[in-house]
C-alpha cells in the first residue's frame, strides 16, 4: 500500500520532469506528452526487456497512465510563477520516485532469481532509465551520466537487495528512506563523483 | 491488397527519408543504408516489443527489405536535380506511410485485446517511431516532437480504432484517407501545436 | 576455446572504448562504468532482441561482467602516459572484438534458421551495436555511420556466413583473421566509403 503511494508520487514526478525538459527545449504539446510518458514508464519497460519480464505488463497499469497524463496536462497549463517553485518540490518527489522504483526494480530481479549484476542493472534502469531516454529524446547528454549522483544510489539499492543479507519490510522501508535522503542531499549539497579528465596534446 | 500497396509506398518513403537525413549529415554509404533501414523498420520493431509481439516477425518481410534496399540504392545514385524534386513526392508518400502504418499498428494492438493506451502507443510508434530513431542516430532532436504535426495524427488513428465505435473496411479506408490528407495539410499549411516557452530569470 | 579468448579480448576492448569516450566527455565515474558496460554488452542485447533470443541470457555471462568492470576500473586509474599508448592497442583489440562478435552474432542467426537479412543484421549489431549506443549516450553522432569502415566488415562476415557456401572451423577462423586484418587496415590506411553530399541552394 505504502509502495503504491510512493509509485504514484514517483510517476507524477518523473512525468513532470519529462514535460519540463520538453518545454525547456521548446518541443510542442505532442513532444511534451511523449517525453512525460517516456520518462515515467521508459525505465520500467527497458528493465522488463533486460530481465526477461514481458514488456506488455506495461499495459496493466492503466491508472498510472491516466495519472501521468493528468499531471502533464496540469503542469503544461500551470501559471508561470508556480512552475518556478517546482524545482524544490520536483527534487523531493523525484528522489521518492528514484528510491521507490530502484527498490521495486531490484525486487523484480530477485524474484526471478537473477544474479547480482542483473539486480543492480534492474535497480538502475527502473530508477534512472526513464531519465536517460528523456535526455536522449531532448538531444541532451544524459545528466545522470555526467555529474549528478543519482543512478549510483539506485545501484546501491540494487546491490543491498541483491546480496540478500537483509530482508523483510522493515529493511525495505529503511532502505527507501536512506536512499531518498541521500539523493536529496546529493542535490542540495552538490555532491559529485570523481571525474577523470583527459588532456590530449592535440 | 490495397494495404499491401500502401505499405510498399510507405516503406519506400520511410527508407528514402532515412537515406536523405544520412546524406544531409554527410554519413557514408553504410550510414545511409542503416538510417534508411532503421527508419523503414524501426517503428514496427519497437511496437512489437512494447505490445508483446515477437520482434522476429520482422524477418518474415524479406521482400520489403529488398524493396527498401533498392529504394535506398536508387536514391543514393539519383542525379542532383531529381533529388531536389523529392521534397514534394516525399511528403505525399510519407503521409501515406504514416497513415497506413499507424492504422496497421493500432489493429495489431486491437487484435491482442490490449487497452486503449496500448492501441494509441502502437499507432504512434508504427507511424512515427522509425523517424524518431532516425533523428537520434543522425544526432538531431526528433522533429516529430518539436514542431511538425505528425505523430498526433497517428495518435488520432489509434484512438479512433481503439475505441472500437466504428469497424470494418469502409471505416479503415476512410480513416486512411482522412489521416493522409490531414498530414499533407499539416505540412503544406505549416500547422503547428501549441508550444509553452519557459522564461527563466537566469 | 579460441573464441572464448577472442570474446574476452573484445569485451575488454569494447568496455575500455566506452570508458574512454565517457572520460573524453568528462562524464563522472558512474557514467564511465555505464558507458563501458553498455559498449561491451549492448550490441549483443539488441541482437538478442531482434533475432528472438531471450535477452536475459545476458545474465549468464557473469564472469564477462566482472572482467569488464575490472578493465574499466584499471583504465580509469591508469597513469596518463599509459593511456596515450592505448590508441594503438585499442585499435588492435577492438578489431579482434568486432570480428569475433560479428561472427558469433551471425552464427546465432544461422542456428535459428533465420533468413540472410537477419544474419547480416545480427552480425552488424553484435559487432557494432554497442559502439552506436555508446556514441548516442555520449551525445555524439555514431562514428560507425559516418566515416570509419567498421560495420561494413561485420556485414560482410554476416553475408558470408548467412550464404552458407562455406562452413566449418577452418572457414570461421580464416574469416576471423581476414575481417580483423581488413578492419585494422581500414583504420591505419584511413580507408573510407563513398559519401554523397547534398548541396542545397538555401
Amino acid at each position: 500500500m505504502a509502495w503504491d503511494v510512493f509509485s504514484v508520487i514517483g510517476t507524477i514526478a518523473f512525468a513532470i520532469s519529462g514535460a519540463l525538459v520538453a518545454m525547456e527545449e521548446e518541443y510542442d504539446l505532442f513532444g511534451v506528452y511523449i517525453l512525460g510518458i517516456v520518462t515515467a514508464f521508459g525505465g520500467g519497460a527497458i528493465r522488463n526487456l533486460l530481465i526477461g519480464l514481458p514488456v506488455s505488463t506495461l499495459w496493466s497499469q492503466e491508472m498510472m497512465f491516466q495519472i501521468a497524463l493528468a499531471a502533464i496536462t496540469i503542469f503544461f497549463l500551470m501559471p508561470h510563477h508556480l512552475i518556478k517553485h517546482w524545482n524544490r518540490w520536483g527534487n523531493l518527489t523525484d528522489a521518492i520516485g528514484l528510491s521507490a522504483f530502484a527498490i521495486q526494480g531490484a525486487m523484480h530481479a530477485v524474484h526471478l532469481e537473477l544474479p547480482l549484476a542483473a539486480t543492480i542493472v534492474a535497480a538502475v534502469l527502473t530508477g534512472a532509465g526513464g531519465g536517460i531516454v528523456r535526455d536522449l529524446l531532448a538531444g541532451r547528454r544524459p545528466i545522470v551520466l555526467r555529474h549528478e549522483i543519482y543512478g549510483v544510489w539506485a545501484a546501491c539499492a540494487g546491490l543491498l537487495i541483491g546480496l540478500e543479507i537483509f530482508r523483510g519490510d522493515f529493511f525495505l522501508y529503511s532502505l527507501f528512506i536512506v536512499i531518498t535522503v541521500l539523493r536529496i542531499f546529493s542535490y542540495t549539497r552538490s555532491w559529485s563523483l570523481p571525474i577523470r579528465k583527459l588532456q590530449y596534446s592535440k
